[in-house]
Protein backbone atom coordinates (compact mmCIF):
# COMPACT_ATOMS: atom_id res chain seq x y z
CA UNK A 1 0.00 0.00 0.00
CA UNK A 2 1.38 3.16 -0.91
CA UNK A 3 2.39 5.78 2.13
CA UNK A 4 -0.40 7.77 2.97
CA UNK A 5 1.38 10.91 4.09
CA UNK A 6 4.73 10.73 2.03
CA UNK A 7 4.15 13.56 -0.29
CA UNK A 8 3.54 15.63 2.63
CA UNK A 9 6.90 14.53 3.80
CA UNK A 10 8.39 15.27 0.54
CA UNK A 11 6.91 18.76 0.95
CA UNK A 12 7.96 19.72 4.46
CA UNK A 13 11.88 18.54 3.41
CA UNK A 14 11.40 21.07 0.74
CA UNK A 15 10.14 24.12 2.81
CA UNK A 16 12.55 22.94 6.15
CA UNK A 17 15.14 23.42 3.22
CA UNK A 18 13.58 26.55 2.13
CA UNK A 19 13.22 27.94 5.31
CA UNK A 20 16.41 27.27 6.32
CA UNK A 21 18.17 29.47 3.43
CA UNK A 22 15.81 32.47 4.53
CA UNK A 23 17.06 32.12 8.20
CA UNK A 24 20.92 31.54 7.10
CA UNK A 25 20.26 34.31 4.96
CA UNK A 26 19.06 36.88 8.27
CA UNK A 27 21.90 35.47 10.46
CA UNK A 28 24.30 37.70 7.97
CA UNK A 29 21.91 41.11 8.83
CA UNK A 30 21.26 43.05 11.98
CA UNK A 31 18.24 42.30 14.02
CA UNK A 32 15.16 42.74 15.59
CA UNK A 33 15.03 41.32 19.09
CA UNK A 34 11.54 41.04 20.54
CA UNK A 35 10.67 39.31 24.48
CA UNK A 36 7.83 37.53 24.59
CA UNK A 37 7.03 35.28 28.22
CA UNK A 38 10.67 36.49 29.95
CA UNK A 39 13.23 38.16 29.17
CA UNK A 40 15.01 35.06 28.13
CA UNK A 41 12.25 34.18 25.46
CA UNK A 42 13.45 36.11 22.59
CA UNK A 43 11.42 36.28 19.15
CA UNK A 44 12.39 38.64 15.65
CA UNK A 45 10.66 39.38 12.74
CA UNK A 46 12.36 36.31 10.48
CA UNK A 47 10.78 33.56 13.27
CA UNK A 48 7.91 35.31 12.00
CA UNK A 49 8.34 35.99 8.76
CA UNK A 50 9.36 31.88 8.15
CA UNK A 51 6.41 31.13 9.72
CA UNK A 52 3.88 32.63 7.90
CA UNK A 53 5.70 31.35 5.16
CA UNK A 54 5.57 27.76 6.30
CA UNK A 55 1.88 28.12 6.83
CA UNK A 56 0.90 29.69 3.80
CA UNK A 57 2.47 27.09 1.59
CA UNK A 58 0.92 23.62 3.56
CA UNK A 59 -2.28 25.46 4.08
CA UNK A 60 -2.32 26.29 0.25
CA UNK A 61 -1.65 22.49 -0.70
CA UNK A 62 -3.23 20.89 1.95
CA UNK A 63 -6.40 22.83 3.25
CA UNK A 64 -8.03 21.07 5.10
CA UNK A 65 -5.14 19.84 7.62
CA UNK A 66 -5.01 22.36 10.79
CA UNK A 67 -1.80 23.71 12.19
CA UNK A 68 -0.52 24.79 15.22
CA UNK A 69 2.98 27.12 14.98
CA UNK A 70 5.00 28.55 17.74
CA UNK A 71 4.40 32.36 16.47
CA UNK A 72 0.98 32.05 15.53
CA UNK A 73 -0.28 30.58 19.32
CA UNK A 74 2.19 33.90 20.77
CA UNK A 75 0.03 35.98 18.50
CA UNK A 76 -2.84 34.39 19.97
CA UNK A 77 -4.30 31.20 17.96
CA UNK A 78 -5.01 27.90 20.42
CA UNK A 79 -2.62 25.45 21.37
CA UNK A 80 -4.79 22.45 20.77
CA UNK A 81 -4.22 19.20 19.15
CA UNK A 82 -7.17 16.88 17.93
CA UNK A 83 -7.21 14.43 15.28
CA UNK A 84 -6.99 15.89 12.37
CA UNK A 85 -3.69 15.92 9.86
CA UNK A 86 -1.65 18.30 11.91
CA UNK A 87 0.85 20.30 11.18
CA UNK A 88 2.92 21.32 14.41
CA UNK A 89 6.02 24.21 13.52
CA UNK A 90 8.56 26.19 15.14
CA UNK A 91 9.74 28.22 12.26
CA UNK A 92 13.11 29.01 14.49
CA UNK A 93 14.31 26.27 17.30
CA UNK A 94 17.07 28.57 19.50
CA UNK A 95 16.06 31.66 18.77
CA UNK A 96 18.89 33.07 21.59
CA UNK A 97 20.97 31.11 19.40
CA UNK A 98 19.85 32.64 16.21
CA UNK A 99 19.88 36.24 17.78
CA UNK A 100 23.47 35.59 18.88
CA UNK A 101 23.94 33.26 15.46
CA UNK A 102 25.29 30.39 18.28
CA UNK A 103 25.56 27.85 15.32
CA UNK A 104 22.61 25.72 16.20
CA UNK A 105 19.05 27.08 14.60
CA UNK A 106 16.41 24.22 13.60
CA UNK A 107 13.35 24.70 11.37
CA UNK A 108 11.27 21.86 12.81
CA UNK A 109 8.38 20.59 11.15
CA UNK A 110 6.46 17.76 13.11
CA UNK A 111 3.21 16.02 11.30
CA UNK A 112 0.48 14.47 13.33
CA UNK A 113 -2.48 11.97 12.74
CA UNK A 114 -4.99 11.15 15.28
CA UNK A 115 -2.76 12.19 17.99
CA UNK A 116 0.26 10.05 16.88
CA UNK A 117 3.39 11.37 14.91
CA UNK A 118 3.26 10.26 11.51
CA UNK A 119 6.87 11.81 10.71
CA UNK A 120 9.07 14.64 11.83
CA UNK A 121 11.69 17.16 9.72
CA UNK A 122 14.38 19.06 11.43
CA UNK A 123 16.72 21.02 9.61
CA UNK A 124 19.63 22.33 11.30
CA UNK A 125 20.33 24.72 8.82
CA UNK A 126 23.87 26.74 10.19
CA UNK A 127 25.34 22.92 9.99
CA UNK A 128 23.35 21.84 6.97
CA UNK A 129 21.66 18.51 8.56
CA UNK A 130 18.48 17.37 7.58
CA UNK A 131 17.11 15.06 10.00
CA UNK A 132 14.00 13.16 9.07
CA UNK A 133 11.78 10.58 10.62
CA UNK A 134 8.89 8.78 9.01
CA UNK A 135 7.15 6.43 11.09
CA UNK A 136 8.00 2.33 10.28
CA UNK A 137 10.39 3.78 7.65
CA UNK A 138 13.77 4.86 10.05
CA UNK A 139 15.46 7.86 10.93
CA UNK A 140 17.65 9.48 8.84
CA UNK A 141 20.56 12.44 8.83
CA UNK A 142 21.60 14.03 5.54
CA UNK A 143 21.32 10.35 4.20
CA UNK A 144 22.49 8.27 6.88
CA UNK A 145 20.43 6.23 8.88
CA UNK A 146 20.21 7.36 12.40
CA UNK A 147 20.80 4.73 15.85
CA UNK A 148 20.22 5.87 19.50
CA UNK A 149 23.01 4.87 22.33
CA UNK A 150 22.89 1.41 23.42
CA UNK A 151 24.73 2.93 26.88
CA UNK A 152 23.23 1.31 29.79
CA UNK A 153 25.85 2.21 32.56
CA UNK A 154 24.92 6.21 33.21
CA UNK A 155 28.50 6.83 34.50
CA UNK A 156 28.99 6.54 31.15
CA UNK A 157 27.05 8.60 29.57
CA UNK A 158 26.66 12.63 27.79
CA UNK A 159 23.52 14.39 28.78
CA UNK A 160 21.62 17.28 27.07
CA UNK A 161 19.65 19.52 28.67
CA UNK A 162 18.88 23.54 28.57
CA UNK A 163 18.63 26.06 31.38
CA UNK A 164 15.65 26.80 30.13
CA UNK A 165 14.12 30.48 29.33
CA UNK A 166 12.24 30.90 32.83
CA UNK A 167 14.20 33.45 35.06
CA UNK A 168 12.03 32.93 37.99
CA UNK A 169 14.31 31.97 40.99
CA UNK A 170 12.45 28.81 41.99
CA UNK A 171 12.31 27.20 38.67
CA UNK A 172 16.01 27.99 37.93
CA UNK A 173 16.77 26.41 41.06
CA UNK A 174 14.90 23.41 39.87
CA UNK A 175 16.28 23.14 37.20
CA UNK A 176 20.00 23.80 38.45
CA UNK A 177 19.62 21.22 41.52
CA UNK A 178 18.58 18.40 38.89
CA UNK A 179 21.84 19.09 36.89
CA UNK A 180 23.66 18.80 40.53
CA UNK A 181 22.14 15.32 41.21
CA UNK A 182 22.78 14.22 37.74
CA UNK A 183 26.26 15.26 37.33
CA UNK A 184 27.27 13.62 40.85
CA UNK A 185 25.85 10.16 39.99
CA UNK A 186 28.78 11.14 38.43
CA UNK A 187 27.97 11.06 34.87
CA UNK A 188 30.51 12.26 31.80
CA UNK A 189 28.53 15.52 31.54
CA UNK A 190 25.72 17.36 30.32
CA UNK A 191 25.62 19.51 26.96
CA UNK A 192 22.83 21.47 25.48
CA UNK A 193 23.04 23.38 21.94
CA UNK A 194 20.54 25.75 22.77
CA UNK A 195 17.54 23.73 20.66
CA UNK A 196 15.28 21.10 21.90
CA UNK A 197 14.98 19.63 18.18
CA UNK A 198 18.79 19.67 17.89
CA UNK A 199 19.14 18.32 21.82
CA UNK A 200 17.06 15.21 20.31
CA UNK A 201 18.78 14.87 17.12
CA UNK A 202 21.84 14.13 18.94
CA UNK A 203 19.95 11.52 21.20
CA UNK A 204 18.74 10.21 17.44
CA UNK A 205 22.39 10.04 16.73
CA UNK A 206 23.98 8.38 19.73
CA UNK A 207 25.74 11.70 20.52
CA UNK A 208 24.01 11.99 23.45
CA UNK A 209 22.68 9.42 25.80
CA UNK A 210 19.46 10.90 26.96
CA UNK A 211 17.76 14.35 26.63
CA UNK A 212 15.12 15.80 28.97
CA UNK A 213 13.40 19.07 29.82
CA UNK A 214 10.21 20.86 31.08
CA UNK A 215 9.02 23.79 29.85
CA UNK A 216 9.13 23.08 26.27
CA UNK A 217 6.02 23.00 23.69
CA UNK A 218 4.77 21.04 21.23
CA UNK A 219 6.40 22.51 18.88
CA UNK A 220 9.77 21.95 20.54
CA UNK A 221 9.22 18.20 20.31
CA UNK A 222 6.93 17.30 17.58
CA UNK A 223 9.36 17.39 14.67
CA UNK A 224 12.25 15.64 16.43
CA UNK A 225 9.88 13.03 18.82
CA UNK A 226 9.30 10.65 16.05
CA UNK A 227 13.35 10.68 14.87
CA UNK A 228 13.90 9.86 18.15
CA UNK A 229 11.88 6.72 18.42
CA UNK A 230 12.68 5.89 14.42
CA UNK A 231 16.59 5.87 15.69
CA UNK A 232 15.41 3.48 18.35
CA UNK A 233 15.12 5.93 21.35
CA UNK A 234 12.12 6.24 23.24
CA UNK A 235 10.22 9.21 24.91
CA UNK A 236 8.97 9.26 27.77
CA UNK A 237 7.58 12.01 30.67
CA UNK A 238 9.62 13.19 32.98
CA UNK A 239 7.14 11.81 35.78
CA UNK A 240 7.76 8.35 34.34
CA UNK A 241 4.26 8.14 32.55
CA UNK A 242 3.84 7.81 28.88
CA UNK A 243 5.03 10.45 26.56
CA UNK A 244 2.50 13.68 26.05
CA UNK A 245 3.19 15.66 23.08
CA UNK A 246 1.16 18.86 24.78
CA UNK A 247 2.42 17.89 28.32
CA UNK A 248 5.85 20.31 27.80
CA UNK A 249 7.60 17.41 29.25
CA UNK A 250 9.65 14.95 28.04
CA UNK A 251 12.62 12.17 28.58
CA UNK A 252 14.30 11.40 25.06
CA UNK A 253 16.72 7.99 25.99
CA UNK A 254 18.08 5.12 24.76
CA UNK A 255 16.29 2.41 22.87
CA UNK A 256 13.74 -0.04 24.50
CA UNK A 257 14.12 -3.60 25.56
CA UNK A 258 17.71 -3.98 26.05
CA UNK A 259 18.58 -6.75 28.12
CA UNK A 260 19.29 -5.37 31.97
CA UNK A 261 16.67 -2.45 31.62
CA UNK A 262 16.39 1.06 30.65
CA UNK A 263 19.20 2.17 32.74
CA UNK A 264 20.02 5.87 31.56
CA UNK A 265 16.14 6.77 31.58
CA UNK A 266 15.32 5.41 34.54
CA UNK A 267 18.14 6.76 36.32
CA UNK A 268 17.36 10.09 34.84
CA UNK A 269 13.85 9.75 35.60
CA UNK A 270 14.41 9.27 39.35
CA UNK A 271 16.75 12.26 39.59
CA UNK A 272 14.96 15.06 37.83
CA UNK A 273 12.26 17.10 39.79
CA UNK A 274 9.45 17.86 38.00
CA UNK A 275 9.33 22.02 37.49
CA UNK B 1 61.20 43.75 10.57
CA UNK B 2 60.61 40.24 9.85
CA UNK B 3 58.25 38.63 12.54
CA UNK B 4 60.59 36.35 14.47
CA UNK B 5 57.66 34.02 14.67
CA UNK B 6 55.85 33.51 12.08
CA UNK B 7 57.30 30.46 10.72
CA UNK B 8 56.81 29.00 13.69
CA UNK B 9 53.12 30.39 13.25
CA UNK B 10 52.80 28.93 10.07
CA UNK B 11 54.02 25.34 10.79
CA UNK B 12 51.38 25.28 14.20
CA UNK B 13 48.62 26.23 11.44
CA UNK B 14 50.01 23.18 9.34
CA UNK B 15 50.77 20.72 11.99
CA UNK B 16 47.01 21.44 13.74
CA UNK B 17 45.41 20.46 10.63
CA UNK B 18 47.79 17.10 10.62
CA UNK B 19 46.64 16.61 13.85
CA UNK B 20 42.98 17.03 13.18
CA UNK B 21 42.93 14.83 10.89
CA UNK B 22 44.43 11.94 12.79
CA UNK B 23 41.38 13.03 15.53
CA UNK B 24 38.81 13.27 12.36
CA UNK B 25 39.70 10.27 11.37
CA UNK B 26 39.92 8.63 15.09
CA UNK B 27 36.22 10.17 15.30
CA UNK B 28 35.30 7.01 13.34
CA UNK B 29 36.98 4.28 15.03
CA UNK B 30 36.12 2.61 18.40
CA UNK B 31 37.36 4.18 21.47
CA UNK B 32 39.50 3.21 24.76
CA UNK B 33 38.82 5.50 27.10
CA UNK B 34 40.55 5.87 30.25
CA UNK B 35 40.09 8.29 33.25
CA UNK B 36 42.70 10.49 34.63
CA UNK B 37 41.56 12.69 37.72
CA UNK B 38 38.10 12.46 38.33
CA UNK B 39 35.33 9.65 36.60
CA UNK B 40 34.32 12.66 34.11
CA UNK B 41 38.34 13.75 33.05
CA UNK B 42 38.99 11.33 30.48
CA UNK B 43 41.72 10.57 27.85
CA UNK B 44 42.01 8.58 25.06
CA UNK B 45 44.58 6.68 23.00
CA UNK B 46 44.28 9.51 20.31
CA UNK B 47 45.06 12.02 22.80
CA UNK B 48 48.80 10.50 23.41
CA UNK B 49 49.05 9.62 19.98
CA UNK B 50 48.39 13.15 18.91
CA UNK B 51 50.39 15.22 21.33
CA UNK B 52 53.34 12.87 21.12
CA UNK B 53 53.20 13.50 16.82
CA UNK B 54 52.93 17.37 17.43
CA UNK B 55 55.59 17.26 20.45
CA UNK B 56 58.20 15.25 17.91
CA UNK B 57 57.91 17.44 14.92
CA UNK B 58 58.27 20.65 16.97
CA UNK B 59 61.24 19.04 19.00
CA UNK B 60 62.59 18.01 15.64
CA UNK B 61 62.62 21.61 14.00
CA UNK B 62 63.09 23.80 16.75
CA UNK B 63 65.24 21.91 19.44
CA UNK B 64 65.78 24.80 21.87
CA UNK B 65 62.42 25.54 22.48
CA UNK B 66 59.97 24.12 25.39
CA UNK B 67 57.05 22.38 25.91
CA UNK B 68 53.99 21.73 27.75
CA UNK B 69 51.68 19.29 26.54
CA UNK B 70 48.02 17.90 28.63
CA UNK B 71 48.83 14.29 28.17
CA UNK B 72 52.75 15.05 28.87
CA UNK B 73 52.17 16.58 32.55
CA UNK B 74 49.47 14.14 32.69
CA UNK B 75 52.43 10.88 32.46
CA UNK B 76 54.32 13.47 35.45
CA UNK B 77 56.11 16.10 32.99
CA UNK B 78 56.43 19.69 35.12
CA UNK B 79 54.11 22.13 34.22
CA UNK B 80 56.19 24.95 34.60
CA UNK B 81 55.95 28.49 32.29
CA UNK B 82 59.82 29.84 31.72
CA UNK B 83 60.97 32.95 29.79
CA UNK B 84 61.69 30.52 26.94
CA UNK B 85 60.06 30.09 23.68
CA UNK B 86 57.46 27.76 24.60
CA UNK B 87 54.97 25.70 22.80
CA UNK B 88 51.68 24.96 24.86
CA UNK B 89 49.75 22.25 23.74
CA UNK B 90 46.46 20.50 24.04
CA UNK B 91 45.95 17.82 21.50
CA UNK B 92 42.16 17.50 22.30
CA UNK B 93 40.42 20.01 23.92
CA UNK B 94 37.06 18.67 24.61
CA UNK B 95 38.33 14.83 25.24
CA UNK B 96 34.46 13.99 26.61
CA UNK B 97 33.23 15.54 23.39
CA UNK B 98 35.51 13.59 21.42
CA UNK B 99 34.53 10.17 23.21
CA UNK B 100 30.50 11.06 22.42
CA UNK B 101 31.40 12.41 18.91
CA UNK B 102 30.07 15.65 20.09
CA UNK B 103 31.09 17.97 17.73
CA UNK B 104 33.39 20.52 19.13
CA UNK B 105 36.51 19.36 19.44
CA UNK B 106 40.19 21.06 18.93
CA UNK B 107 43.35 20.93 18.62
CA UNK B 108 45.03 23.99 20.89
CA UNK B 109 48.73 25.37 20.05
CA UNK B 110 49.81 28.28 21.94
CA UNK B 111 53.40 30.29 21.63
CA UNK B 112 54.77 32.02 24.29
CA UNK B 113 57.71 33.84 24.83
CA UNK B 114 59.06 35.75 27.73
CA UNK B 115 55.59 34.53 29.24
CA UNK B 116 53.87 36.69 26.83
CA UNK B 117 51.52 35.39 24.47
CA UNK B 118 52.62 34.99 20.56
CA UNK B 119 50.07 33.52 18.64
CA UNK B 120 47.76 31.24 19.23
CA UNK B 121 46.17 28.28 17.09
CA UNK B 122 43.06 26.49 17.70
CA UNK B 123 41.58 24.17 14.57
CA UNK B 124 38.17 23.20 15.35
CA UNK B 125 38.16 20.01 13.72
CA UNK B 126 34.92 18.74 13.07
CA UNK B 127 33.51 22.44 12.12
CA UNK B 128 36.76 22.65 10.01
CA UNK B 129 37.38 26.18 11.18
CA UNK B 130 41.21 27.42 11.82
CA UNK B 131 41.43 30.18 14.28
CA UNK B 132 44.39 31.96 14.50
CA UNK B 133 45.58 34.96 16.77
CA UNK B 134 48.84 36.86 15.87
CA UNK B 135 50.35 39.93 18.30
CA UNK B 136 49.70 43.18 17.26
CA UNK B 137 48.38 40.99 13.68
CA UNK B 138 44.59 40.68 14.52
CA UNK B 139 42.36 37.27 15.10
CA UNK B 140 41.26 34.76 12.15
CA UNK B 141 38.72 31.93 11.22
CA UNK B 142 39.00 30.59 7.99
CA UNK B 143 40.30 34.03 6.80
CA UNK B 144 38.35 35.98 8.08
CA UNK B 145 38.72 38.91 10.64
CA UNK B 146 37.42 38.13 14.19
CA UNK B 147 35.91 40.69 16.32
CA UNK B 148 34.71 40.05 19.69
CA UNK B 149 31.36 41.53 20.33
CA UNK B 150 30.25 45.52 21.94
CA UNK B 151 27.40 44.53 24.23
CA UNK B 152 27.09 46.39 27.11
CA UNK B 153 24.45 45.29 28.39
CA UNK B 154 24.88 42.10 30.62
CA UNK B 155 21.14 41.80 30.33
CA UNK B 156 21.23 41.22 26.43
CA UNK B 157 23.98 38.68 26.66
CA UNK B 158 25.05 35.10 25.80
CA UNK B 159 27.69 33.81 28.36
CA UNK B 160 29.89 30.76 27.65
CA UNK B 161 31.15 28.24 30.41
CA UNK B 162 31.17 24.83 31.21
CA UNK B 163 29.77 22.63 34.30
CA UNK B 164 33.88 21.00 34.64
CA UNK B 165 35.37 17.87 34.74
CA UNK B 166 35.11 18.33 39.18
CA UNK B 167 32.21 15.46 40.70
CA UNK B 168 33.44 17.40 44.29
CA UNK B 169 30.08 18.17 45.52
CA UNK B 170 30.93 21.28 46.71
CA UNK B 171 32.87 22.43 43.52
CA UNK B 172 29.73 21.52 41.54
CA UNK B 173 27.32 23.37 43.51
CA UNK B 174 29.64 26.49 43.85
CA UNK B 175 29.76 25.91 39.97
CA UNK B 176 26.18 25.92 39.52
CA UNK B 177 25.16 28.57 42.06
CA UNK B 178 27.70 31.13 39.84
CA UNK B 179 25.14 29.98 36.62
CA UNK B 180 22.02 31.16 39.05
CA UNK B 181 23.30 34.09 39.80
CA UNK B 182 24.28 35.23 36.63
CA UNK B 183 20.97 33.48 34.68
CA UNK B 184 18.75 35.55 37.11
CA UNK B 185 20.46 39.07 36.39
CA UNK B 186 18.27 37.84 33.98
CA UNK B 187 20.91 37.13 31.12
CA UNK B 188 19.79 35.66 27.47
CA UNK B 189 21.17 32.92 28.62
CA UNK B 190 24.52 30.22 29.03
CA UNK B 191 25.73 28.38 26.52
CA UNK B 192 29.13 25.79 26.53
CA UNK B 193 30.14 23.68 23.77
CA UNK B 194 32.66 21.31 26.24
CA UNK B 195 36.16 22.81 25.16
CA UNK B 196 37.33 25.77 26.67
CA UNK B 197 39.06 26.64 23.41
CA UNK B 198 36.74 26.94 21.06
CA UNK B 199 34.14 28.51 23.81
CA UNK B 200 37.13 31.49 23.73
CA UNK B 201 36.51 31.15 20.29
CA UNK B 202 32.92 32.05 20.29
CA UNK B 203 34.00 35.25 22.12
CA UNK B 204 36.63 36.27 19.89
CA UNK B 205 33.97 35.51 17.05
CA UNK B 206 31.24 37.93 19.02
CA UNK B 207 28.76 35.00 19.48
CA UNK B 208 29.33 34.84 22.86
CA UNK B 209 30.21 38.00 25.16
CA UNK B 210 31.98 36.34 28.17
CA UNK B 211 33.39 33.38 28.85
CA UNK B 212 34.48 32.32 32.53
CA UNK B 213 36.12 29.35 33.44
CA UNK B 214 37.90 28.03 37.08
CA UNK B 215 39.99 24.88 37.23
CA UNK B 216 41.10 24.99 33.54
CA UNK B 217 44.62 24.73 32.78
CA UNK B 218 47.55 26.73 30.69
CA UNK B 219 47.07 24.37 27.44
CA UNK B 220 43.32 25.26 27.54
CA UNK B 221 43.84 28.94 27.17
CA UNK B 222 46.98 29.14 26.00
CA UNK B 223 46.00 28.84 22.38
CA UNK B 224 42.70 31.21 22.19
CA UNK B 225 43.79 33.45 24.89
CA UNK B 226 45.68 35.37 22.10
CA UNK B 227 42.66 34.83 19.96
CA UNK B 228 40.51 36.88 22.17
CA UNK B 229 42.82 39.32 22.81
CA UNK B 230 43.83 40.05 19.23
CA UNK B 231 39.80 39.89 18.51
CA UNK B 232 39.26 42.90 21.04
CA UNK B 233 38.66 41.17 24.10
CA UNK B 234 39.99 41.42 27.17
CA UNK B 235 41.58 38.42 29.58
CA UNK B 236 41.49 38.76 33.48
CA UNK B 237 41.25 36.46 36.58
CA UNK B 238 38.21 36.02 37.70
CA UNK B 239 38.97 37.93 40.66
CA UNK B 240 39.64 40.67 38.78
CA UNK B 241 43.17 40.61 38.66
CA UNK B 242 45.37 40.91 35.94
CA UNK B 243 45.28 37.41 33.60
CA UNK B 244 47.28 34.52 34.62
CA UNK B 245 47.63 32.04 32.31
CA UNK B 246 49.10 29.28 35.24
CA UNK B 247 46.46 30.21 37.20
CA UNK B 248 43.74 27.70 36.24
CA UNK B 249 41.16 30.49 36.01
CA UNK B 250 39.58 33.01 33.47
CA UNK B 251 37.50 35.70 32.00
CA UNK B 252 37.26 36.28 28.73
CA UNK B 253 35.06 38.82 27.37
CA UNK B 254 34.07 42.12 25.57
CA UNK B 255 36.24 44.66 24.30
CA UNK B 256 38.71 47.09 26.56
CA UNK B 257 38.03 50.86 26.30
CA UNK B 258 34.30 51.05 25.95
CA UNK B 259 32.52 54.28 27.05
CA UNK B 260 30.53 53.41 29.88
CA UNK B 261 32.82 50.59 30.93
CA UNK B 262 33.18 47.40 30.94
CA UNK B 263 29.79 46.25 31.99
CA UNK B 264 29.27 42.72 30.53
CA UNK B 265 33.00 41.66 32.13
CA UNK B 266 32.22 43.61 35.41
CA UNK B 267 29.43 41.92 36.37
CA UNK B 268 30.39 38.57 35.38
CA UNK B 269 33.30 39.06 37.70
CA UNK B 270 30.98 39.95 40.46
CA UNK B 271 28.55 37.13 40.33
CA UNK B 272 31.30 34.73 40.08
CA UNK B 273 32.78 32.68 43.68
CA UNK B 274 36.09 31.16 42.70
CA UNK B 275 36.54 27.91 43.29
Amino acid sequence: MADPWQECMDFAVTLARQAGEVVREALKNEMNVMIKSSPADLVTVTDQKVEKMLLSFIKEKYPSHSFIGEESVAAGEKSVLTDDPTWIIDPIDGTTNFVHRFPFVAVSIGFVVNKKMEFGVVYSCVEDKMYTGRRGKGAFCNGHRLQASRQEDITKSLLVTELGSSRTPETVRIILSNMEKLLCIPIHGIRGVGTAAVNMCLVASGVADAYYEMGIHCWDMAGAGIIVTEAGGVLMDVTGGPFDLMSRRIIAAEPVGLGRGRAVVRRVRNHVRVC
